[in-house]
């Protein structure tokens, strides 16, 4: 997989506005009327666009109609993965923009998104391939459950449940029966999110690999585990009598029974991140992670 | 406080078996003979005494009657932790019996058994006195439960939730806003359970102190904290919108709300764990943890 | 031991700045004038009074003089560290005035010093009683060294050797054998300084209690343990053919032999810390390790 | 690359024992004998050759003449790492043999090897393609030192040297300043060696990354860091009063001087290892790190 590519020029964006948010709103306001003066078609998500006053302006996002030839996300990374997961099937360029904090998948500030949108339509920019997971889940033999994922696949405990136990194979290989509160398969992208918490290490994003990362586990020498972007990985539910759920992204939940499988592999097509031509991954790495200081 | 102490006579002792389990009602019923035959006076808690078969033999454990000299816990570290708080109001000696697997509070083998009573009886053995806890979770203004308890005092929040923020402070100073999945306050016999999971370290049993451990903490310089055992904590869950739980020695679990506050202090009165003759707490750290192996 | 203590009225000063550093020469005169306008008797210890062309006013410190009521360094930790060390059989409080960084050990700033020192000696102040330790080096049955510390013991191995096997007894109790890059034995103060890196945990100064941190231990399940500051630790460096190196506070250094016995114990005397009225010991922790930002 | 491969038939085979181990010998001569009696063209390398009293057989490893089409090592993972630096320039496929202890890179015991061995002459056998890397350290501007290596390149301080600095940047962008005891670069393979120990996950040994271990890092926050297989990464000492080393495979050494610059990158040609008919690479995990156990 190339790392980065040269993009098709833009003549359509559909911006995407966090919710509940004002400024996001505002902003996204603002720049559809500067991307418009321009020439472009500019359209909102349906929240966006009502959000907007704009109804007849919302698109389906990853609806039937032709994809936008560049997607603009104003909020944090929950709203840019809300987004990629969104538009999984026809992946298009998308450009993350914060509204205060840096995000590890938006770099781009308030500040300097005009700046940065005339240079992506003037050609100067490149896009990162970020490999994403697709998850499904199979309960008595049945696929219940697909999802196309960019962060992580969390499977953990209810906060009253007692340790959980989860069996997991690689490509049918028995790794080890996990004792834990739960276990985290990651993304690259993902690894700087939840799983950095939970312990694992930090995988640079251009990387093509999975990560397996237990949560709170019982036997202390358990490490994560970086494996190949090609493993099919399988977590099965051993235990019977807790509340486990599957998370995904961090936004989406689904309660697990006993004996289920969650199957995890890299997805076909990759999510498309407009790279910051204004900060590199390890100065986000520095500021996010007060590396540096002291 | 002194850390072991030589106890008075033994002439009743009440014995406590794990629910469920026929090898450990079986024990119960040949260890209860056993003592009968030496001319002491045996009863069980309620649910041993109906599995056995015998009602009238069932005490309430923690209730007005006066409380034996000695218990006798059959089954893993949870039956001897329900154990130690039923009865943390009048505390006596508590040997803790293992089914199988060696336990931290669970030393003495069924094998074991009969030949530490003996020895028990002959006045030859030795008390540890470990620090409990004492909780109380504060609701506008009102306290509305209080427990003793053994282990650890876990705040964390649902499989579904999102981080949580708990504001810290100790003896009335601020310490930190933990954004987390959770925050574990443990004894030193708590260092071993739970926290060791957490990355907590390993306190020693005689010590006096709390340990205070983040679950998955956002912020990656936090690292458990050692405090006096005369320090009072106290935790605000300042996060509104998610689920949130407060659960006690891993088994008693109350649901929180915004603005609750679980105050922790070490409890007055400490318990009483007849010490085995046969191991000391190294061997069971490196028997537990697999040190010395390779 | 009681945590804090008034101390007697200040009739004698000694000042000790961080050598080879102008600015702490500097403010070692400016302050020795500012007290001896009030009446006090001050001095230096021998190369700060040197430095400042006054040999005259050079001490011996820990000699055999009557100490000074109060001892002031200029510097970083380091500098305090070698100072607590010299005066360790004659203790008396000492306060730490940081020349830009503030340090666990020296949270007073340059800019508050003079304020500071009015409080203290119009007896407005407190004093934290830290532990310390004593250690002793036993070669063939002889104690071939003895110091008292303040943060830490180090054994490790030299850079090219490779990991060594570090026999550790508690009291007389086998603990395990460590195979690491080394081990750490700190006090409370001292858990905030090597240890920390080594993964260990924070334990507050007022503790009394006793930290053993490995370093890079091969078994992955060896945890930092804490233990009762009247335990006696005895580590003994098994491998033969490796060059391994005591260091103390981390500026002393011996080479170890083979069979060579490192002993540890709690000091007898306290080391006298000048509490600061300005911070407490929470804010220190926050504003080094980066807590409560994000 | 591909993960494995057919390799071509075997005609002639070279021997490397471990130094100074008996047994090592003796089953090099039994299984040299068995190979001969096959048809074989067993060799030696000089050491081993001279241990058996057959210096004639002895071979220049890595020499000028016709590299053996398999090598076998018996001994630990440090006799294998010797033997793949000295082939490095024209990698044949490595069995390595284990004389007690399961390694890593010695998953075949002694009683396997004879089976094994006629598995790989019999055709039925496969070849683990594992990246090495090749470090060179660049002083003044000219280049002094150059090595191929399979697990790690450790840079770290001596014993008593204090904290040291080190300047990182990958493919030019700067990634950070460590300062810590040390640093590892790790192959996928090494990540269960040395960097294991301080806190690195593990890689599967069939990827292809790079990983950046600090060992014992003075900022909590720094984790360890994958990056992909054709970064190049260039690390420059910035500390200059202290000893500082760099160590290559647990086992050469080099004094490093300030402002030295060690360059890593992956090494063009792999290391070959015959895979384990007899064992997966998760059976090795599970065995070495007790996982799956309680």
């Amino acid at each position: 997989m190339k790392e980065t590519s040269r993009p098709r020029p833009i003549e359509t964006v559909t911006i995407v506005a966090k919710r509940g948010k004002p400024e996001a709103a505002a902003a996204a306001r603002r720049i559809a009327r500067l991307l418009r003066a321009r020439g472009l078609a500019v359209g909102f998500d349906r929240d966006t666009a009502r959000s907007l006053g704009r109804p007849r302006d919302g698109r389906d996002l990853g609806g039937r109609g032709r994809p936008a030839d560049l997607y603009v996300a104003f909020g944090g990374d929950g709203t840019l993965l809300r987004l990629a997961r969104s538009i999984s099937a026809a992946p298009r360029p998308i450009l993350g923009v914060n509204l205060g904090g840096l995000g590890f998948l938006t770099e781009t500030s308030l500040g300097e998104v005009a700046d940065v949108l005339g240079e992506i339509l003037g050609g100067r920019y490149s896009v990162d391939r970020r490999m994403g997971l697709e998850v499904s889940l199979v309960r008595a033999g049945r696929t219940v459950m697909r999802q196309t994922i960019l962060n992580d696949v969390v499977i953990n405990k209810s906060a009253l449940a007692r340790i959980i136990d989860l069996g997991v194979t690689i490509d049918r290989q028995f790794v080890s029966t996990y004792k834990a509160d739960g276990l985290i398969v990651a993304t690259p992208t993902g690894s700087t999110a939840y799983s950095l918490s939970a312990g694992g290490p930090i995988i640079h994003p251009n990387m093509e690999a999975l990560l397996i990362a237990p949560i709170c586990p019982h036997t202390l020498s358990m490490r994560p585990l970086v494996i190949p972007d090609r493993s099919r990985v399988e977590i099965t539910l051993r235990t019977g009598d807790s509340e486990v759920y599957l998370t995904l992204d961090g936004q989406v939940g689904h309660p697990l029974r006993a004996k289920d499988r969650v199957r995890v592999r890299r997805s076909r097509l990759p999510i498309l991140m407009v790279r910051s031509p204004r900060t590199t991954y390890f100065e986000v790495l520095r500021h996010k992670l007060h590396w540096g200081k002291r």
